[in-house]
């Protein structure tokens, strides 16, 4: 893709509104736009971040055999009613008949309900990637936590105990393949059920200073809280009496093991093998999909502006045409053919300017094409330009840019 | 995929919420469930066909040079108040500072307003595809007119009349390429500006008896007009002067000559080529995306359910397996393997209810898999059987799909 093209408002001033590191840093790469606090435009190249990190989340749930389904943002009050979820402070209210999701157990819930009659419709697990709507008192994080942000929320239904149980542990595995898919080393962390559930539920959170939750943690064993709920005077790990560890963290999700609740508050029932009247067990799996847009270049940045993972990035090779533009869109072509994702830098802009911002944007790998702008440098300058641009020729290097790619 | 294990609540009765055909025959197929009024989720099934619409939609922007954005639904009453929207009936708010998306001119042109400096970064295109937000008071038409709907919307932006009306011209061909990869005849007929624009418009309708429009045309010409603004007595055509028609039509897509307005409101400059600084012309796009996986089965449907045209349907391919699970999944992994996407029906459920489901769920092609049932039936059915099991080779059978489905 031609930058010139491009919808990407790069800036070297942090903007007013940035009140985090990764509103700087996606605001000043030209990613996002903030509109309000707690409130974002993606723009092109953020929109990109976001759908592959929305694959990737769609793959390891579809991987553990959840459906995709698309449930609506306007959801009847009287289903919050329903559930005594009417009246939380997070809630924004539309109209007098409707509350803005900011979860979707009260549609997932009569959802289920309209298929599952006997235990031969068990196990049941469905998901969808929507937009949640949360009225935050503070929301400065950037897309660490917004008023409006995209998540991944998923439903399951069980005949028993043991059927949960073995669906829970599949879950906690697809996460961590998820996190780490976006580069991010996670932690399983105990944490209460908060509006959700009365049961415990846990996080997985990722080590960030600009985290507003505190995790206690144990080095030596993994076991892991929330600094909420941990209730240890001495220090000392309850599992293995090792001495224990506090750090800034960042959720990025959550599983929260329902019991009966929803089920019994929407009288969703089912027939067992014996022909008995039961009521399901539910589970509930979140990811913070634009969340994990801004948890990434939390973690993933120097200096200079973000370093997207491979996984993640918006494009995978930049190329920075120093006067070479048809040799770029050439050396693209090439690349493309090969399903690698280009964007050419062929602004007619200053070296100078071009480096800064390819730095801010942080696409993984770096190709600079030039000639003539050496030139007018020392003699050393050009020497060495001439010796890589003989060396290099394009069948070489897109084997070096597709071997790397690979690793 | 395995249709006992997919949620796809069919029903042989028509919904007591549904109040239009589309909602009754997507509702039977287990394609949507009506949540509220106007409010639906897509079920798996309804899921599938509302992505693929979203891809040739997509696809069609991207061709035009339209670039990909996400921008957010709750938006601040200050822009629209800057429009002077901010009071129309339409609006839902879901709080005193904001009112939820039901168009996005107050978004884009602030954005466009980060990017546009010269005459060198016009013309810019954008779209996004995002859920709109409309208070109806009358949501009785399933998918045709939703309070929460999913919609197209692009906006452009020009630095003089000729450049829009290049652009105007093809964005009418994408559109008419969008509708035709939907099967949907579509025309293309003048209407009044509404709530967007003091210029005309153009509407992209479909003839449909759900349509709560009505366009005036001539068969001769090929001129139509939305009857709304239509004022001519003598009932003949302004254009060629041959007798004009009417009839009732759903409009699927629209597009607006915004003229200056919302460059204007927002303060939004570039500066020519001269140096003056100049306001940039503007043009609005929509589609609406959620509505034609409504209007799709009220077109393309029969006695016993909808008939997805290919492009769109949910597989292409539904195998009805009669006691023959393990050669159908055969079959199955064979068509996948050709990139052919399969439903196949491994339900312990009567003949007649599987093949009652696949007519109300419509994948074009239908595959019969059977060999034991039919062994209780007169012999000439028997004889029938064998004579097919015996003709078609597996072999044979994916060649007559793959050639089924190429033309």
């Amino acid at each position: 893709m031609k930058q010139s093209l491009l919808i990407l408002p790069t800036s070297k001033d942090i903007p007013h509104s940035a009140t985090s590191k990764n509103a700087e840093l996606l605001s000043r790469g030209g990613f996002v736009k903030q509109e309000s606090a707690g409130v974002f435009s993606f723009l092109p190249l953020g929109f990109r971040v976001l759908k592959k990190v929305e694959k990737i989340v769609r793959e390891e749930m579809e991987y553990v055999g959840m459906q995709e389904v698309l449930m609506p943002e306007l959801i009847s009050k009287i289903n919050f009613e329903t559930t005594k979820r009417a009246d939380t402070d997070i809630a924004f209210h539309p109209s007098e008949k409707y509350i803005l999701g900011f979860s979707h157990e009260e549609i997932a819930t009569p959802l289920a309900k309209e298929f599952i009659k006997s235990y031969k419709n068990l196990p049941l697990a469905l998901f969808h990637i929507q937009t949640k709507f949360r009225n935050e008192k503070r929301a400065k994080s950037g897309l660490l936590r917004g008023r409006e942000f995209l998540m991944k929320d998923g439903y399951s239904f069980h005949s028993d105990k043991n059927c949960f149980n073995n669906f829970y542990q599949k879950v906690i595995e697809a996460y961590f393949k998820v996190f780490k898919r976006c580069s991010l080393q996670s932690y399983k962390i105990e944490a209460g059920g908060g509006i959700f559930s009365e049961n415990k539920s846990h996080e997985f959170s990722v080590v960030c200073d600009a985290g507003e939750d505190i995790m206690v943690f144990c080095q030596s064993c993994g076991w892991a809280q929330n600094s909420e709920i941990f209730n240890n005077r001495d220090n000392k790990c309850p599992t293995c009496g090792e001495k224990i560890e506090q750090k800034k963290c960042v959720e990025v999700g959550n599983i929260f093991d329902l019991g009966q609740k929803y089920a019994q508050d929407f009288n969703l029932y089912f027939t067992d093998k014996e022909g008995h009247k039961k009521i399901p067990l539910m589970g509930c799996y979140g990811i913070g999909v634009s969340r994990l847009v801004g948890v990434i270049p939390e973690i993933h940045h120097d200096k200079n502006g973000i370093i997207w993972p491979l996984n993640v990035a918006p494009f995978e090779v930049h190329i920075i045409s120093i006067d070479q533009n048809e040799e770029a869109f050439l050396l693209e072509k090439e690349l493309q053919k090969k399903g690698i994702n280009v964007l050419v830098d062929d602004r007619k802009e200053s070296v100078g300017k071009k480096f800064a911002d390819s730095d801010l944007i942080g696409i993984p790998l770096r190709i600079t094409i030039s000639k003539k702008t050496l030139q007018n440098k020392s003699v050393e300058w050009k020497k060495r330009a001439e010796k890589y641009s003989k060396i290099i020729k394009k069948d070489q290097l897109i084997k070096i840019i597709v071997d790397f790619l690979k690793t």
